[in-house]
């Protein structure tokens, strides 16, 4: 049966960051061949990063299997420091961040929000209630570590925290296949150096400038990478694309999809149509639609629109399929109103289109990004002497609190070949 | 116009292999701007190989860039030594190499003589023909080189040589990208040893046991990553995919593909329907609905066909997508013929199939590899007297010889639900 | 002759941090040749250091190449931007940052003021103008350079400034010999940002984020590496044997010490000395008596006086020789006063010693360390439009202020085998 | 007490090559703090090495720790794979490797004979043998191992064999410090790939490539590193400053040296006089004697002696610590034995010496390397079927067999300043 659990030898995944990881746990391993889990190879981690950095084409799957292997580090340290954490415990934390990016849709981030109206955490647990099923209950403990449910919050904490495994992995990650090696972080260093202080994930205070060097390098990787400017404007291009062709569906044109990928373009669909598995014309319920969808549905969808008669959807799709991408004026004061009107004038001009029209070729907006919150959930450290106190309350700590302030920046985007002069 | 030339600015890219990248020549950079070579940016590099080494999803397009650049650095080397190559020819020999891939059809060599009937090599001297005329007979020294027409023969042999720039590149690369550290070569240190001697490519003595290290680490990488046994088992099943569409396809079956793969799914094209520009069904010539295609067309079909009505098609697709690969066997001598009779025999009971359907669930053949070739092309050591031999001819280099003959292995593949009792 | 100046042919050295480092100059390579240079390699970068980082025995030797070959690339960045320096002032450049450390005494800064009563630079350039002379006046752009007395002020910025390749080298080499990785920074990011305004060292914007990570990895390695509190305790024990040998021969004590240390136990020296050539009883000027010395000289002497008949000199010798270190406590408060006078009890009567002697084994001070510096010589970036403002001005970087604080820890220090209980 | 075992807390290294390696073993913590192991700090792994490679002064120390350390992993591995081995055989196999190169000399292989008549693997026994009494017997089953006097023989070969964890260490730790990138060897997976077959150790067949490249890799960094000529020269150089020193003790001349070393200038001694704890002069027995010297003792003599009044001496000497290394002509056949008489003649002029004094400046002799012995000792694959085949018998492995011829070539050297013409 596809999905059944079998007793599997252990296996060994050649992991270019961590090395070779091995893998030994039955459930684990069943997990990582289901179908739901294959479906990571095919989404990429970053995934238009690849048009500035040509490296950046590495997938979910691979930081699933390395922030998995991390979690099992991270707890064999804290017990190696005397917490007893029982066999079970340690699976289930393992299962839940094995599974926590499960319900990410095509181009992760980009799209969030586009092809169905729902988060994709609330995805990844409906995901997960769905495996329960299927695999009889062995995922509760998994799912109440992932919710938050488990008294012993800290488990939550490595998978969710301002210091996670998931930040962990994915930092390193995207820095080596990038090669913005500025972003890499000490990871070996920093699981070492955690504990459990009262029910507590606390770092050792010797690691207190190990901390600061993940939070400069995280925040650096966000403006150089994540939310570099060019990458950003060929997210608003392909949310541009995904948006006229939803239109023109809605008007009744007639085009080119995978079967998976029509199903939403012509719904609008909620959590709980994930959650009541309510079957679709194309005979599965919209959660296995939806685990239908990859990367590749959206590509092949843009390069053959590329020559559909609408000519808006033609132009978006050319520019993004043969890069030719918008582009952005990145500054730190908000767009001027008028800007974003010249432009749309010049559109019209250019490409003789109507004012409606113009609309999808303009966008603007806000980035914004924090490297660290005050507010919640802070990093703890732990002082030779034992106390506990904020990462950002340590002595010689205090650019921590500067590192949390929100920085906000403003961003237009327009056509590559019209000059502003 | 889409493909106009223009001056450029000069561009960095941040390769993670070979660190900052810049580009300066303006025709270079408008090649690079070319749709048909962003289309490499879709072909991964290793194919399936991803299925082994989750790493490994790198593109063609890094490769290219990766492999200009050291023939950059190798052409400065050979000036710094006295030897006089104009800008002309450096600028031709880089838009060789950069051009040397564009032919490739998805999946790389899986996929080679499946979807049309010609080697990509063949493939890629018509895309540059093509781009010549484009270009107003620009890319003709380029051409030149690249097919071995010049006087200046050591040029050809960086782009196609036992040591050329393309090996260099992509040893180090793949190795980067699947973990397989041993395969990574000291390119840098290959690249400044080179030297020309009465118009011929020769490596300076003090260099041979670094050749040595390049042979036998590409070796490794033939048997470990690119002929790795479950990479080939998976190009396997791709081709039974194709083969049973096609089959269909011809029986008037209709289904889902892109316009651009359906083309070749249902027509058998040579090597002239791509020269002569005939106008296809999609309005589009043969080349061009060539170049539409990308690893995402076969992808998209492999997900969608895993629910056709056709059994065979749909077991075979549903194996790919969700990495349930067939078992391999390779050994040092030919597989005996009744076990290939008696697998196709379970295979008909288990998935209750008649004879022919069988054929596509079992494969068999031979793979082979020599790591050097003593025929022709050898690698030429210059010792410190001036005099040019044969590196396996140096003393201390008679192992060399050894790495000549051709190793051959014979592997039979089956479903992984059949166990061999 | 021994140090006549020749012309050598382009020599080639493989750095593990750089890779292959050319040097073409002729004047270059004859500087590295000579015997002061030649010295450097006996100098280890970290001193004592080693004895916590067991990988940590680079030399001077190596960081004063990697220098000089980070100002060749820093000066071919400037010059690619349109800045015009002359080759003179290349050669200049590259020869100061060459001589930069030359003055080095043995085990580097902790020795600094205790073999001598002058600071290193002082005696780097003391050692230049002697070349300088031999050199026929060859090397006076250089020391012009070095002093800050040439108008092109960014050359003296590059050898000594806050972002300067002498801390670019070294934090990325003691980050890779030490195993710290965190320590390292992206060099050739930092110097390829590098430009010149108004006569001005500045930095493009976009590299503001890899400036900070620059300043977080320089502070991380100060208090990870350089002030180590065990390396720190090393050195404070090197201090107090090197005061009680002199102490002792003060007393007339005879003893074992190479001919070029006996001279600096058995007289007080200053700047003056070394500038005037006064020649010494063992026949050689001061500074040829200084040119002499390296690490060994003191290792052989505390190898050897670890059997002397002086009970307290024998015994700090021992602790160093066979690594049984003091112990130190490192606080952000001043040691309270008794503490200081408990453990001189504890020692007295642990080693049968008197009052005066047992100071040998107790020590107590500040160690502290600033990452940046707002008051004088800030990092200057220049933003898009043309304006230039020092770093810690620029929006976003106002955690770079808090970084400019001076952090100050206290610290005491005793025998290993006295237990505070 | 100075020796006393005591009860110590886990310690922590940062290797640069192998990360954070851990050390729980009381005992072996203890023997890591004793005097004779810490003097393994003050000895470079390389000699001379750094005279060509700058970056390569790393210790035999951390070669020591690390390679303990990869002997804890290859016995973690065993045991996983269904082997078993008691805590006490594993800690001995850690114990014997730790000490394994105990007994090295100053300069390690270079004065190997030149300081006592006797081979350091000897004298690493005879340490052993004396820190045994020390630690009441505790090392007596890692005695017997290190001798093969254990019956499970396959934990001596880890410790020295064709594939043990001395060249795997030290294979990795010269690449990554003389930058040498290519003699840089799998460790991690020639050590997963380790299994025990009837008491042999073996690897499986799938490692084959990796042990060819092994294999290759050390053959390069014998030629490239280990006897490279201009390295081979200065051990040349520095033997015959020996040389010249004993034979100006034995005349009678009084000079400089530290006590340790004086002794063993002005002695004969023999591996009984180590074993019978004979009482020297100095106060100390031979052992402890030959225990004070490192390389520091050899350097600071050397510069020293380069003021001697005899001129053979201190030209060697200058020629040594100033780097004007003799030149060195390596080729394929014996040199011809005018050549060698030419240049004592041209070095009789040129210094003015007599002919006994020409040939400490002139030396030939033949270095020689085999990668591979077929003739016992090889290593051994175990293939799929379980039979285990020696790894030159495995097909497509035959160019081992070329491997193991052994290569050898012919030197001659001469001073520097003498030019062949």
């Amino acid at each position: 049966m596809e999905n059944s659990i079998y007793v599997a030898k252990p296996k060994v995944v050649n992991d270019p960051i961590l090395g070779l990881i091995e893998i030994k746990s039955p459930i684990i391993l069943s997990l990582i061949e289901h179908r739901w889990l294959q479906r990571l190879r095919r989404i990429n981690q970053l995934g238009l990063g690849e048009l500035v950095y040509p490296g950046a084409r590495h997938n979910r799957f691979g930081h699933t299997l390395g922030a998995t292997y991390l979690m099992e580090l991270a707890i064999d340290t804290l017990r190696s420091k005397g917490e007893i954490i029982s066999d079970e415990e340690k699976e289930a934390a393992m299962i839940a961040i094995l599974l926590h990016d499960i319900g990410h849709c095509p181009f992760s981030h980009a799209l969030e929000y586009q092809i169905a109206n729902v988060c994709h955490e609330d995805l990844s647990i409906v995901f997960m209630e769905k495996l329960n099923e299927e695999y009889n209950g062995r995922l509760s403990l998994a799912l109440q570590i992932f919710k938050g449910e488990y008294h012993k919050k800290y488990l939550t904490k490595l998978i969710s925290g301002q210091l996670d495994v998931d930040r962990l992995d994915y930092l390193s990650r995207d820095s080596f296949f990038t090669g913005v090696t500025e972003g890499n972080v000490n990871t070996d260093r920093l699981i070492k150096l955690m504990a459990i202080d009262n029910d507590r994930l606390v770092v050792e205070k010797k690691g207190m400038y190990s901390i600061e060097k993940f939070l400069v390098a995280r925040r650096l990787m966000y403006w150089q990478v994540y939310l570099h400017k060019t990458v950003h404007s060929a997210e608003q291009l392909l949310i541009s694309i995904l948006r006229r062709a939803k239109d023109l569906c809605h008007k009744g044109e007639d085009f080119f999809a995978s079967p998976a990928l029509k199903f939403f373009l012509t719904h609008e669909v909620t959590v709980d149509d994930f959650r009541n598995d309510s079957i679709t014309e194309t005979g599965k319920t919209v959660l296995e639609n939806f685990a239908m969808l990859d990367d590749s549905d959206l590509l092949v969808s843009v390069k053959t629109w590329s020559m559909h008669h609408d000519r808006v959807l033609s132009l978006l799709c050319q520019n993004l399929i043969n890069r030719r991408l918008p582009k952005t004026m990145v500054q730190d004061k908000p767009v001027g109103k008028f800007m974003e009107k010249y432009l749309r004038e010049r559109v019209m001009q250019e490409f003789n289109l109507t004012k409606a029209e113009s609309e999808y070729f303009v966008s603007s907006g806000t980035i914004s990004n924090k490297a660290y919150s005050q507010n919640h959930d802070q990093i703890l450290v732990k002082e030779k002497e034992g106390n506990v106190i904020e990462i950002e309350k340590v002595a010689d700590m205090m650019n921590i609190r500067a590192l949390s302030t929100t920085i906000s920046k403003f961003f237009i985007s327009w056509p590559k070949n019209i000059e502003l002069e």
